[in-house]
């Protein structure tokens, strides 16, 4: 039950937001949850009511709600100014951030370009790539290969990689032609094999599209394909494509936007299985869930095809007002450090064997449950109408929202993708938190579908 | 001269950081400003020099820079939540801003949609502009016209719209096909009138392009093309065009970005001159200079097209994780509260006649300034090589680059746009700072030209 004043501020909300991702028509029946507070892994409502927040706010929070070092930082940045232009000038909080994912990242890595969001970062990949190309004799290399399933973003540059036909399929007379090839998919794998012990064999049609003229660059999500429904794929894929990328002069994109900073127990996943990508994109856990901010680090080989006598017009023209926003940046200063304390990566540990022996638990015990996967402090549930074909349910049965509706009523906010449930808490959560949150989850499923 | 510090930490920005717009080559003979703190209209770097912020950090800052109420909104917003995601969940401050943004602006928008920045907020238009055509049955309608000068920002779907060589002629093989069309050019009109008086003759090239088929859409910069030199052009084309679009059936999106929030003397230009867009974009201002956001409004109809039962697959499939940012917010409804405030547009009167008087003085006293051009708050001074001919000067001279270095030694900071010298202050800048601010820049016209 709301309170008439909440009443009345969500009819405010229905009468002039238009909400990202929604069905409005949703909301005649079953109103947004209205959040007034939030602290450590939990969201709160006016009435006091609390919502575990189990996918990070849209994967963004790392260290909770309202923490104390990370408010301490933004007051502190906020003191000396709020914000300044970053053309023709430079300020602290943003040479110390650059100068931190230098040192934390690949070691081919060398330059980092601010933006504000994670369709802004790939965008600065694809337009650096094609600058590169134009300004070093390869004019025709404007073609990006992406993977279906990829997502990248929603501007029409992000679009234009974009594997997932519901994103893009209102706006395809627009979008570049980019090659979209069939990727890894695991839980469906095509040769029959196993994602723990494959070769990658679904390597091969990547291996082919390499092989046509034009290409500018690669882009890919390492190991989960985030939007596609947390798709997790082995490493050995990206090792392959590494060396593929480089035997064919062609670039390679990281996408880590959703799995850096310690999503999958480690800062970055390229430094992690020392892969040296050509770009690397990053945002959404930068400023563990305060503000938006993005960069894209690339190699001094890139740079330097932009260095020149100002004259020659080679520079990068890009910018947003508010790159390299200071507040944004000392916030983000302030997760690294925090994130870099000894311990903090191994403390994950005992959490990501637990979210593994409740996973584990709930595809045994649910004959709705396809597949349990995880990647360290990513872990997913997808369902299925049979176990034995992995035939998903009817899409417009919209059993996986059902879900989220019970889990809801029970204090665990829980987005799901389409009939993908999935965990992303804030890495801060507790033991006795996992249980709740993967508990509540299976008793929901429980209830929609036995 | 840089105290040894200040000396090592610009070492690290050259290391590692590639700002935007910017050739860092420059850098070798010129370093960039580390600025430490800021206030009012004035930035501090290390050694307590301060600059006049005479382009108000990129066209953000509308309040001066660190200022009492709108730092008090932020921190009071913190003590609460920084941020929570945006689907399926609501807020207060973005309840309250959307409210007070559609209360204000023209009388036929009521719906607001949040993102980070002002590219992002053009790219939601052109995708619901061309969505609305795909789910109302005008599928061949993708085509946009924009102008020649038209800039609205930089990721590849605004830059497809972008009518500034500089920034699109590396990646002509990516963008969407739309129509460039010559608008107005005043200084160097064809048709040899003024702007004060003609009918906007120049509105002809429009007219023509409109006649085309599958036309989505028309995009423009309102009164002030700000990147192609703070070209200013008189209302009654946006009259003409509020007209030329409804009679064809086309999408008028006005990217208010730079001229909104007060800097033409009133909240929106669109409101000011009666004009209704289908789409407004707004942003910089928006939070006076302190946080990244963005808002594209638009109308019941647009939004009646995307409202439907869940299954029919309708609804805008957009999303940034960081939409309608609490903190931001916040801070844009403070930045709100204080601008529509009684008197505080009046307020403005004297400094824009000021301005005009001392524009005018130096356009007459100089041999080099073609023109002097106004609009509110926003006033600019176009350099030529020959004053009769209006002929420029040649590009690799780089005139307005010398007199900015030359500013920059007198403490201004007025980064030029090509050889247009201009200024765009904080709102709040006295009179006193406004004479400062324009004769300093004629004395470095003077030390560069004469």
């Amino acid at each position: 039950m709301q309170d008439n004043e909440t009443e009345s501020e969500l009819a405010r909300d229905f009468q002039n937001v238009w909400h990202p991702c929604t069905q409005h028509k949703d909301f005649e029946t079953i109103k947004p949850l209205m959040v007034e507070r939030a602290d450590g892994v939990y969201l709160f409502d006016r009435q006091g009511k609390r919502y575990l927040d189990a996918i990070s706010s849209w994967w963004v929070n790392l260290l909770g709600h309202n923490h104390p070092r990370l408010n301490a930082a933004l007051n502190s940045q906020l003191e000396k100014m709020a914000h300044v232009m970053f053309a023709g000038i430079t300020h602290q909080p943003a040479i110390d951030l650059a100068s931190s994912l230098i040192k934390a990242s690949a070691e081919n890595l060398s330059k980092v370009f601010f933006s504000d969001n994670g369709s802004t970062s790939i965008e600065v990949a694809l337009k650096m790539s094609l600058q590169y190309w134009q300004q070093t004799g390869k004019k025709n290399k404007t073609r990006f290969i992406y993977l279906k399933g990829g997502y990248h973003g929603e501007t029409l540059g992000a679009l234009s990689v974009c594997g997932l036909d519901i994103f893009r399929n209102k706006f395809e007379k627009v979008l570049s032609d980019n090659i979209e090839v069939e990727g890894p998919d695991c839980f469906r794998c095509p040769y029959g094999l196993n994602r723990d012990s494959c070769s990658a064999e679904c390597f091969e049609p990547m291996e082919k599209a390499l092989e046509k003229k034009n290409i500018a660059g690669v882009i890919v999500e390492p190991l989960v394909q985030g939007a596609a429904g947390m798709k997790i794929y082995p490493p050995v894929y990206l090792k392959k494509l590494q060396s593929a990328c480089e035997s064919h002069s062609v670039h390679l994109i990281f996408d880590e936007i959703a799995v850096a900073f310690g999503r999958t127990g480690s800062l970055f996943v390229s430094r992690q299985h020392d892969i040296r990508p050509t770009f690397l994109c990053l945002s959404k856990g930068i400023t563990s869930g305060y503000l938006p901010l993005a960069v894209t680090l690339t190699t001094e080989e890139i740079y330097s095809a932009f260095y020149d006598d100002y004259n020659n017009w080679k520079m990068f023209i890009h910018s947003h007002s508010y790159s390299a926003n200071p507040l944004a940046c000392s916030v983000a200063n302030e997760t690294l450090a925090i994130i870099c304390q000894k311990d903090f990566m191994s403390r994950l540990t005992p959490k990501i064997k637990l979210m593994k022996e409740l996973g584990q638990q709930i595809a045994e015990d649910s004959r709705w449950c396809g597949e349990f996967r995880q990647e360290g402090m990513i872990a997913a549930l997808e369902l299925v109408k049979n176990k034995d074909s992995k035939q998903p349910f009817p899409i417009e049965d919209r059993v996986g929202y059902k879900v989220y509706l019970e889990a809801l009523k029970r204090g665990v906010f829980l987005r799901p993708l389409g009939d993908v449930i999935y965990f992303i808490p804030p890495l801060v959560i507790s033991e006795e938190e996992i249980t709740t949150m993967m508990k509540t989850a299976r008793e929901c499923m429980a209830v929609v579908l036995d």
